[in-house]
Order: structure tokens, then C-alpha cells, then sequence
């Protein structure tokens, strides 16, 4: 097997065509990853989620880090890192334009209120739905391919 | 689609029959996550890996976040999160059991000298094939199960 790195459009591309990624987020020295349902759009990945921890941690510490991958065997994948910068898009008049641009990708390329914007019970009691939209804003963004 | 809390026994359970996880570590601020290949043993996770950011991150900061998950689907899906340590396994007179254990359980689960253990050329150089033994000791665990 042979690790070489992929070009930075290489590494758009897979961004380009995936849904899922793990999105990594830290407070203090304690990093936090979950999966994240995201759509592409220039040079940003945009997103709606509920309000929650990644949401909680993102909010006080908007650097974040996110691992998109397609893997077909041990031997042989394709994995990008993305460093970047959490921006929400609130509800309020500056930011009406964003939040459509957010609305038009996810309706596109995502079932958006899924499975971010969905009924979940939690210890018993439901939780509200909030959308909130946000984008990650891509930084440095670094793409290794595997072959057998 | 309902999303509904894991047992810790059904969380363990996933790590248990998963082999590919990802693998989140801080430095400062600045969270970091990348693929990471595993075999659960004891209440740890088991893995041998090439020097490399993610090694000098996690010498420097032990803390670390796991995710596994399963998914059929968006709307079908089961996601475990684990808070760890990371703990190194040196090649030193008093490691020599633990690392024993090591090549035990990762000879037994998983291919674990790939991809870690690999041949690699970054930067027109290859890397040095020099294994770290590793284990992540878990702390807490959380699940969540979506359901149709």
C-alpha cells in the first residue's frame, strides 16, 4: 500500500460529493467529535442542526477541525482534513441573505432537518426543535489517498 | 425518525465489532481528527501507528474523543462517543506486558500494521516505519440510535 497526498482540488472534489464527515470541536484541551451532514459551497460547508453540545462548544470556541473520507478497503481510501472556522447564521436582517444561500444548498444536496432537525428524546423529555444554521468557513485543507 | 439513547453495554457492544473509528486530539484550541484503527480490549481501544501530528498531539495532550458509528442510512443509525486518555506503550522493561496485550488483540482483530504501519511518501521522502503501540483508555461513553 502507497500513502501520497492529494492535490487541494482532489480534496474539494471528495467535499464536493460527500454528505457525511466527522466534525471535531475542543473546549479547553477536550476535543469532541460527532458525525455532521454538511453540503459544499464555496469554500464553505454549510449546515442546520439543533441546538446541543457541538453547538454549545462551537459557539464559545469556533475553531474546528473535519475528516471527510471514502473507504473502500484498508488498503485502499481516500481521507481529507479540513482546519476551519465555525460562523452561525442567525435569523436577523444582516444575515437573511446567508441563510438563504444556506437554505438553497441543503435543500439541494442534503435532507437537511435530518438527522439534525429531527424529534429526539433525550432522559425522557423531548427536545426542542431550533434550527440553526451555520457553515464551516474552510481554512487549511489537506486530502491522502491510498492505493494497494 | 427518532433518536433515542444507547445502553453503555450497547455502546460497548459497537466498539466491540467495529474496527474503524475517528479519532479527534486538541492542541490548545484547535481540534484535530483523523481515521483511526482499533481493537477494543478491556475497556480500551488498541491501536499501533506511525510518528506523525496525530502521535506528537496526543503526547502533548492525552485527552482525547472517539466516534464509531454504523450507518444504514440518515434516517437509520447508530453513533458511540467515547472520552478518553491516550496512554503510549513504550518499548521499555515495564511495558512489556501491556504491549504484549497489544499485538494480541490487534493480531487477532484487525490488519493493524496497515495503514499506520505503512510504506509513505510525503514531500517526495518516505516516512520512517517506526511503531507506537498505543491505547485509548475509555472514560465516558455515550450512544444514540436512530430509528425510522
Amino acid at each position: 500500500m502507497l500513502i501520497q497526498e492529494m492535490t487541494r482540488q482532489e480534496s474539494l472534489n471528495l467535499l464536493i460529493r460527500t454528505r457525511l464527515c466527522r466534525l471535531a470541536c475542543a473546549q479547553g484541551n477536550q476535543p469532541y467529535v460527532v458525525p455532521f451532514y454538511f453540503a459544499y459551497h464555496n469554500n464553505s460547508l454549510y449546515s442546520a442542526s439543533t441546538v446541543g453540545q457541538k453547538i454549545d462548544w462551537m459557539r464559545k470556541n469556533p475553531l474546528v477541525c473535519v475528516e471527510a473520507d471514502e473507504v473502500a478497503s484498508p488498503h485502499e481510501w481516500m481521507s481529507v482534513v479540513v482546519f476551519g472556522r465555525y460562523e452561525e447564521l442567525p435569523d436577523t436582517p444582516e444575515y437573511q441573505s446567508e441563510r438563504a444561500v444556506a437554505y438553497n444548498v441543503l435543500q439541494k444536496q442534503v435532507v437537511w432537518w435530518e438527522p439534525g432537525y429531527t424529534k429526539t428524546i433525550l432522559h425522557g423529555t423531548e427536545r426542542q426543535l431550533v434550527p440553526v444554521f451555520c457553515r464551516i468557513n474552510i481554512g487549511q485543507i489537506t486530502g491522502h489517498r491510498a492505493t494497494p
